[in-house]
């Protein structure tokens, strides 16, 4: 089969005919049916920080964030059976991930995956739905319902709206909290009914007013934080997961009297992402989607390098 | 009685002669054996701020900080006996606070007090500190214990070893957690062996090996909480009390890499001033107290706003 091969920084992507995976023990091989691309795709191909991570040798597969269907069960995985809808959480808990490491992913028809990476994918969630909400699903998620426990009647902040920030603030409305919107781009503020939102600005802190419980910080250019802070009720919270500007000059003085908390989210568990597949389920969450081909990979990762793309890259496979 | 009241802003303290309190239904009346004089008795006379909080009239005697015996036992309150011992948490359930809003406090010989302030005084807990614990030591032992989570074994580091810093560290190595201080005070540094310390520097971040789960930022400076940032643990937990400088700049990298929690803590609860009168019945807590009389309220609160005073201010009645 062929797949999409990271070889070394700086280096372009590697179209390479690689053998079949079969499942030994504890694993299964999907066929992927989607495969996302991800801005950390152009980063692992650009950032000579991230070579760490491939200390098991390269070429290796990419592609994080893929749904698909099992199609060979390994020993002891008889829970598991073919055909089975999955979607697939990337992080390994050996600390590895689907496309880096020792695992390789799915940028190729098929990848072997273990009990670690394996979530069902209700029947009412479409591959390309189950492949985006593997990674920044996950990540948003994670963020405003474990870390941030937004919950219904919850008087919610979500700064940013494109990407992540657009899956928070969807889950957040569909659970019933009144979410209040930020956001700098005027493109972007036009998508706030289709989200759900209360109201939206180009700060978080033109919603003072609404004693806002609980914030999540998508964008994190450093001014957002600080917003956030001023903005928050007595008693908030702050989730901190955009990496925007790292440098935020903030006034501890809210912090303190109102007693605010701040809370750094990354990534996400196999719980949460069951959790997403469950609100995605109602239809009601479709982030903005832009499919391609397995061929058309190289291609979307030049666009993400050059920015300003609205939408997910969602390679269909078959 | 003579009592030492507040007039108003850049007014001097007035002693005026006052009716001796009963204690109405709900109420009990304490004699004051110890109150302590707090830096915040110069705000209240110096800072216009404060005067939002005495809606209810002038004069009114100053005095948050309190332990003494029951003298007068009022209707519904026949829990309490004339000769308990008792500790007064400052805060009222209606939001003012002993010393404030239509409450008298202990710069006279007896108060009015509520169950929002009893607290039993354990026998072997002397007035002095009794009356210390009700607001340093509450607020401090708040910050660690209750918003921290301080246990035995944990590797806690404490920023700022004068006045709150100093009650928090020693709570904490008395529990049993390695606790680690940053002074920048060389002679405040003298008190780790006094304190307990496993080790002390001019800076948090000199202890970045010893994977510290919490720091407790008593300073408040914002290179303060800065290096507090860089130098925790994964999962690791920030709390904020200091307001030595409001304005920080910090990195918001490591908050969200490893996932920390940041929260900001005021004053306490009768939950706390139970616990850390708690810890004092050992003798083990004994943080540098300053004995004055009543007649010298003034002079110690006229040392305070000076500055670089060692030691807490206590008037003994009696």
């Amino acid at each position: 089969m062929k797949a999409w091969q990271f070889a070394g920084t700086g280096k372009p992507l590697e179209l390479n005919e690689v053998e079949e995976p079969h499942a030994g023990p504890g694993e299964v091989v999907v066929d992927v049916k989607a495969s996302g691309v991800c801005h950390s795709d152009v980063t692992t191909l650009d950032d000579p920080g991230w070579m760490a991570l491939f200390q098991h040798g390269l070429p290796r597969t990419m592609g994080h964030e893929s749904a698909g269907v099992i199609s060979e069960v390994g020993e002891g995985m008889e829970h598991w059976k073919v055909g089975d809808r999955v979607g697939l959480a990337p992080v390994m808990s050996d600390g590895d991930a689907l496309g880096y490491g020792k695992w390789d992913g799915g940028f190729a028809p098929k990848l072997r995956a273990t009990d670690d990476n394996l979530v069902v994918l209700p029947d009412e969630v479409p591959f390309d739905l189950g492949a985006m909400a593997t990674d920044a699903g996950l990540t948003a998620y994670h963020a405003i319902m474990a870390v941030g426990g937004a919950k219904a009647g919850m008087r919610v902040g979500v700064i940013g709206l494109g990407g992540l920030g657009y899956i928070g603030a969807r889950c957040a409305a569909l659970i019933g909290a009144d979410v209040y919107g930020a956001e700098i781009n005027p493109e972007t503020q036009k998508l706030a009914d289709e989200i759900g939102l209360a109201g939206v600005a180009g700060s978080i802190d033109a919603f003072k007013d609404k004693n806002l419980e609980l914030i999540v910080d998508y964008a994190g250019f450093g001014t957002t934080t600080s917003a956030a802070i001023e903005t928050l009720t007595e008693f908030g919270t702050l989730v901190q997961v955009g990496m925007g500007r790292l440098e935020a000059t903030i006034n501890t003085y809210p912090i303190i009297i109102n007693q605010l908390t701040i809370k750094g989210s990354k990534s996400g568990t196999k719980e949460d992402l069951a959790g997403i597949y469950d609100i995605m389920r109602s239809g009601d969450l479709k982030p903005p989607v832009n499919h391609i081909t397995h061929a058309d990979i190289p291609d979307a990762i030049d666009k993400l390098r050059q920015g300003g793309v609205i939408g997910r890259f969602i390679a269909m496979y078959d």
